[in-house]
């Protein structure tokens, strides 16, 4: 089968490779249908995470590529011999997060850092969803049966991008009805940020980002003011729009210590502070001011145990989230995908949809 | 009236003072029995607050001295005419904290934030408690009748110390039956944090300090195990003690940079970091690897809104409140106290309890 | 001034009585401009409330009439010297729920039971607001500053209507996105349920009533489904809806023992039930089905700490709340305007609005 | 080997049956050390579960006997080959609710209603734990690796007893430092509700029983006060002790009427009503009182899901869990167990446990 394979910091190749097997009794194995790429795989491309090569030479003594990818839908092509509730034929989700479902962290719905091997491992630490056919671990825990109503280009946005920004932004943060918040960073995590939040009526919605095309589309997709962050003073603005208040809930979603900063100093007192970027430097975090704020500051993976609930107000429709696929390609051609999303903001991308 | 006055860095004065009266339909006078002193007025006199003088001199156009305190027990001498809950003679509390109760934020509870001239003002915007007599503004929400039954000594504590370590350190630290906590500075907030910790059954209470009497105190008061961070690897010790895990919860109740760093690289994923100590200067915030572990870190400043529930739970007495209360001094000493208070390490003083 | 007077059973009067007065300092005189008829209106003038007068006799000697309601909007005409939020001229929502603030309920934001002598007494123990005056006190904590963007006939559903279908129904009910709802009653506070409920996006809202015009409304406010229990079994048919599941909320917006049976043999295990009905007997509660299933059942007079919230989600204007007004009178017809009100069903009627 | 086995109505026998086999991947066998009676068991002696013969009939065509018991702790002594946790020679705590992890309840952790088979199964639906031997499904997230440092005794009680009272009494029931609660009904689950409301500190723990030597073990077990409701008005009696003001939370731990109508009547506006106990009948719900006082009333069957937490806080043994362990007997007389728990305010016996 093809599929998109890193060998090391800025070799990716799109090649022949075989396909899976199953491996354990509670794996399935997943014919995709549709796929995308994640900023995260662009990270990994640029050399971002050499552990991927480091962990798994040291676990199996050789690296010859990792499939990236952990993202998509497909049709079920063969189950585990402990699979009990997905059967061939099914059409699926596949998550992004892999979950035994036994270990300590599962059972608090602490997915993310599930201590039995999963966790986000998909594309990272085993061959990923950027291919014809993927192994998924722990199948009943990980795979969503795809409802017929739901728009399959949304379905793929189920896998990491709407769950991520609704836990880690939405839900970690305390979205309230009546709410003003400030979302800083207009991607495809930040937007989704822009469109879960909506499920619980802020009043409203400041989108911070340098591009004037992404402030455009979160306009479209519910933000009530936004701000471009490199003609205008961030703070001073949201501080002006909040009326010298303060918004009840920063999203940070970047990861740089530029958008950290809008951020921490724009949240009111006992407000709340997500944090939603990858970040790869330590921040400074000014608790010389904050300390009295009695404020509320979360970070975090994603654990996917929204998926459910977000998939059904997907079907229910109220909100655009099918703006979010703004480009699709045939599989033949991800490298080209590839370039694209790599210059996303050039090309008005916000997410690429990979139809196989 | 005798009262220990600031009057700027390193000046404070034990003088004569006329005694206060009433100002607004909402204030009570309080003629103390009992005061003490808390960290936060050591740092006043050391001249950490020059707003002190500042504010009022901008408010006033003068600034002759303040009065410190914030702490304290009394008896009603006087209430206004809108007080309906307190009379002349009952004994109560002085609240460290002042609310309205009927600004934005006091109908939140987020009662140190209140927007009505509200909040800690007390010996910091007004007048405090070191003092023969004190005006308390919003009476009805401000003090609390002193039940019967209840150690006057303690109920010192509930003033202040035991509902900042309570609110901030405990509550917003979610500390549950069965979790390992680390609470990093036993001085009396801290140590306050190792008593109101034990009201939901944590099964491990690591204390760090540096100081060898108070880890000894520690223990007393229900630490499980101790950690001198002079001689140990504060760090090691606790990943150690919890068997590589990290703990669920760690509060910060000293306020520094050292602290604040044991306090965020022991924290396990989806665990809790309270800060409760008051910080000078900003601190690294090591982002690069904290983002993934879903962590909640929270700040704040008291509201005091548990100080009826922890009167209760003192008054039922099964945790050793009244050790905190190392030493005794009648007010005409009250310089004498503020030296023992200032070498409290060497002098083995947690909380120094003033006499009226 | 004209005033509506309860006398007792089935005699109300559009009489003439003198213009209130301040009487505490924390009271204020407000001069309304809307005011609207409540379901709990007509219990009263139907000889629901004798409590009325023999509370009155008790206290006072006497019982000289009650000056109805417990709604409407209006300009400050007088405060008293302990009121610091509003002044004279100022525009004003008035809250259906007095509190004190200070008493142990209203400090745990249980207003419903303020044990200072507030909570519901307007136009129940003290005179109302269908009337050119009223008195309103606790006024800093009972009144809500009108934003000169808000529809003024949504502004009276704020009185009581929406905050008792939020609070009661849908937070109480937890009601979360994705969740299927059903609301039995579509009565202003039912209605009030479809509504706010859709702050929080729940996949299905099914309206069950009798009568055909309130489900069709019911629909024009959002209902997904409708069912009319006259025609259909409801139990049968919620659950053939929710695919023999079950909803995952139930709210009883009726208060009688036909609605409470429908609720609680819906909702899903793990579920809620949330009644806000009035009632006026027992009912059944089959505990020998429902031991098992893990409901949380609640019950409650609003407390009005929404109402800030609710405000600003109506400034917001994403949800039709402006429907509700089906009827407008001018105040000389309140007479009137009962008689409609009193016909709901027949006359199409919602909510009546009394314009002054 | 050796099991006690239900046949039907007044028809139990301790007699030779075979050994259990792995029949499922996820399947353990293990080897019963210790065991015990639950009032279950006695119940379905008594002929309450009929469902047990004719389910089985209707499944299988034959219902052959079932082995009774779903408590207690043992050695692993086989595991299936989807088992990841746990290996023979492990011994383990064995939980009275099986869960699959996967379906829709078991991933919102209402593991209670597993909807793949699992669910309370042990000794009703499946053969249970009265017996040398015991196959257990979903072995990896229906068993408790137990601490060397756990008494063995209170080991037992972590099947059934601890976590049905913790988590359907005490933690639904949301009790808090300073609290007042009553329990009503001094069984093994009331008396574990004693205990485990301690681990947050309530002020007030009223237990209300009919038979003095159950409450005089209360008081050992941490009451702060004792009613026998068979000499006093019990609801007269706790509204006295709280000042007139009800409780906070009001535990129902016996499936009766009488009891239900105890706990309606005694909680404060705001508070909690936990049923715990199994009803077999409706009770009447006083609607027309508590439709305004904004209670929380909830039922349910245990979840199991602070097994875990509820372990570390045994091990760190604070509270005197292992004396409700009042009677041993050897497994050889497991049928004269059975008539001593029969009568067991006769026998003054909590507790029986079965060791093997």
């Amino acid at each position: 089968m093809k599929a998109m394979v890193y060998y090391g910091e800025n070799d990716i190749r799109f090649e022949e490779r075989d396909k899976p097997v199953i491996e354990q009794p509670t794996d399935a194995i997943i014919r995709m249908t549709k796929t995308t790429i994640c900023g995260t795989d662009l990270g990994i491309w640029k050399g971002k995470n050499p552990e991927i090569a480091a962990t798994t030479q040291a676990k199996t003594g050789a690296f010859n590529g990792r499939i990236l990818g952990h993202e998509g839908i497909g049709i079920v092509e063969e189950v585990g011999s402990g699979v009990s509730h997905f059967k061939k034929g099914d059409k699926v989700i596949v998550s992004c997060v892999s979950r035994c479902g036994t270990c300590e962290n599962c059972q608090k719905q602490l997915y993310a850092h599930c201590r039995n091997q999963g966790g986000w491992i998909l594309g990272y630490m085993i061959d990923g969803t950027q291919a014809e056919y993927v192994r998924t671990p722990f199948a009943d825990t990980s795979l969503y049966l795809l409802p017929q109503e739901l728009n399959e280009d949304v379905a793929v946005l189920l896998s990491d991008a709407l769950p991520t920004a609704h836990e880690i932004g939405v839900q970690y943060g305390n979205v309230k009805p009546g709410d003003s918040i400030a979302i800083v960073g207009a991607g495809p995590v930040g937007m989704g940020c822009v469109l879960t939040a909506q499920l619980y009526s802020p009043s409203e919605i400041i989108v911070v980002d340098m591009d004037e095309n992404r402030l455009a589309m979160a306009k479209e997709l519910g933000a009530t003011h936004t701000i471009n962050s490199a003609k205008e003073d961030a703070v001073k603005r949201i501080l002006e729009i909040t009326g010298g208040r303060g918004v009840d809930c920063a999203m940070e979603a970047v990861g740089v210590e530029a958008t950290w900063n809008i951020c921490q100093h724009v949240v009111k007192e006992g407000g709340h502070l997500a944090n939603v970027g990858v970040h790869g430097k330590p921040v400074e975090f000014a608790l010389e001011k904050l300390w009295i704020k009695n404020l509320t500051i979360t970070t975090g993976l994603v654990n996917a145990n929204t998926t459910g609930m977000l998939m059904k107000t997907c079907c229910s429709g109220k909100l655009p989230m099918e703006k979010m696929a703004t480009h699709h390609f045939p599989f033949s051609e991800l490298p080209k995908a590839y370039d694209v999303f790599k210059h996303a903001a050039d090309e008005k991308a916000m997410k690429v949809i990979i139809d196989l």
